[in-house]
């Protein structure tokens, strides 16, 4: 396995049910496809470098000035601008996170350390991260919730890991990919103005099923940081379609998100439900995935059933037992319960 | 101005024609609108990371082997690429030429010297650039043609300027975004197999007016080179219907191409006509984009005339004098020559 391998690679396997990645399974909203078809013309011209639109779309949808708003071709680019920007010598990452973190990092030449995260706190943010930042931490990535286990940390517990990083001169990218996604509360936004070591990453990939188009964006307090993030970006970098899909989204009136966040809770409670009928032990989870640990690693067994799933391996914290599964749609859903009944012991 | 300020940006001006960006006049093909609307479901899912139809599109366009391709996000995510898997100290930069490059190389706190092109040249590629050349050069960043003047080097030209930084161990990009757009010999490609210091970069943005999606490639013969670069980038760079409307793009048969060959010839001998009658010194170009000097800065006159042209003063080697103004479609071209007209002395 690649070391920085990520799930959302089923092109070599058609016909297999990519649960790998954890997307909207309502797929796009009716807006999104409006808006995607209306922008074609535009297509023939440069985006918007300013992102005007989409800046103020953000701004409106997340309640904060838009100056503290910065549109970026999905959280990979925001993560890459401030790695640039920052050039850390030496970053922390909680263990188990997303791979992508340390991808970023080795592509800038930073050293990358490790707070452990705990099983028995579902891997999410918890004390232990805290106290692992010291002052030889300039950058510290924290997925919020968690990926892979998809749980949120406890409001207090991200305000004493920013206090301890703003001592430390640390910055704290939070990484809220999933978050709306979640049934937890979306406070982090609150602490924007009281700390300018936090930048927030969020992206439009998961919430609206828009992996293939790349939008997403950072949030942060300090303008000349984010003055920063915007120079070391590509000119254009969000497209065309992006920026006019995004806003689509972001302006979406329909009760797309109540369905969505319904959707999630009922078939993630069946998922979770089958996967300890079936003898793993899983993570509770707040979000759209589950990550759970079997006896040995299921994943070319479950591929011969069709269903292609996160192997585990290549986290930092996890083994080869782990694995990580999307929520879908109930007749997907009911497919990989089938699968798994089927590769369990 | 700002020190890294590019064409392309009228948003702030309703109504202006844009002759600052050099796109395709004749806009996107139908093959590549009917490729946009038919990925709209893809859009849901994550890209293809290996974008393996886009690689297979471009060997056949190109005719060269698939392991020499590397699809990005447009030109400037390969550039970013080169910068970051090289990390070049100092880097050298054709003066005058885009303007992207030096940002490119700032934002990863490398050198930049400069290697003067002659204005009677025509600002191509000429002797003076592998004179320039020496040992503590890494990394040499050639466009090809020439932007902002749109004139291509003479074959032999190239060979000896790759022949030289081969013997320095400097690596060359050579940007050939444009080069579909001239009537020059494309024989920059027969020169990869030879040199594997050469890294050819084109964009699909310029030939089918694709600016609004982002897609190009890098091509190079040395595949250990072309690894690092593929590490460099971001996972699912390049969006779906960056890589649908590609594939479309360059396996287009209808007469698109030479219409727009036609018709950029016809209207760019126009223009130059115009510009010569309105007493401006103008580079003949082999592009669709002319470079001309005036007596004064004429962009405020003629953005009174609804006119947005290329001011070339953040050209290093230029000054406000210098305008550089994309060729378009006759009935745009029209509404300039006017403009020029009522503007100059």
């Amino acid at each position: 396995m690649k070391r920085f391998e990520h799930g959302g690679d089923s092109f070599g396997l058609p016909g297999v049910l990519d649960f790998s990645a954890s997307l909207n399974p309502l797929g796009m909203p009716q807006s999104a496809r409006k808006a995607y078809v209306g922008c074609i013309d535009a297509c023939s011209s440069y985006p918007d470098p300013y992102c005007r639109d989409l800046t103020d779309a953000i701004a409106e949808a997340e309640k904060v000035a838009p100056n503290m708003v910065l549109p970026c071709a999905g959280a990979t680019d925001a993560f890459m601008r401030i790695c640039l920007a920052l050039r850390p010598k030496r970053a922390m990452i909680c263990a188990p996170s997303y791979v992508g973190y340390e991808q970023v990092l080795s592509q800038c030449g930073a050293a990358v350390t490790y707070a452990p995260l705990r099983e028995e706190e579902g891997f999410a943010v918890g004390p232990s991260v805290a106290d692992a930042v010291d002052d030889t931490v300039e950058l510290l990535f924290v997925a919020h919730p968690n990926n892979p286990s998809g749980r949120c940390a406890q409001p207090e517990e991200l305000e004493t890991l920013l206090w301890r990083a703003r001592r430390c001169g640390a910055i704290v990218v939070l990484d809220e990919c999933f978050i709306d996604l979640t049934d937890c509360e979306d406070a982090s936004k609150d602490l924007l103005e009281g700390y300018p070591n936090l930048i927030i990453v969020k992206a439009l990939t998961k919430t609206y099923a828009l992996a293939g188009l790349r939008v997403g964006y950072a949030l942060c307090s300090d303008v000349p940081t984010l003055a920063r993030l915007e120079e070391m970006g590509q000119p254009w970098a969000v497209s065309v379609p992006a920026q006019a899909v995004g806003v689509a989204c972001l302006r979406d009136t329909s009760d797309y998100m109540d369905r969505s966040l319904t959707h999630i809770k009922v078939e993630r409670e069946r998922l979770e439900h089958a996967l300890i009928e079936a003898g793993m032990n899983v993570i509770p989870s707040d979000a759209n995935f589950l990550l759970w640990r079997a006896q040995t690693d299921l994943t070319s067994r479950l591929l011969e059933q069709g269903i292609l799933v996160r192997s585990c391996a290549n986290f930092v914290g996890l083994d080869e037992r782990w694995h990580r599964s999307a929520v879908r749609r109930a007749q997907d859903n009911d497919v990989f319960i089938e699968a798994l009944r089927k590769v369990a012991p």
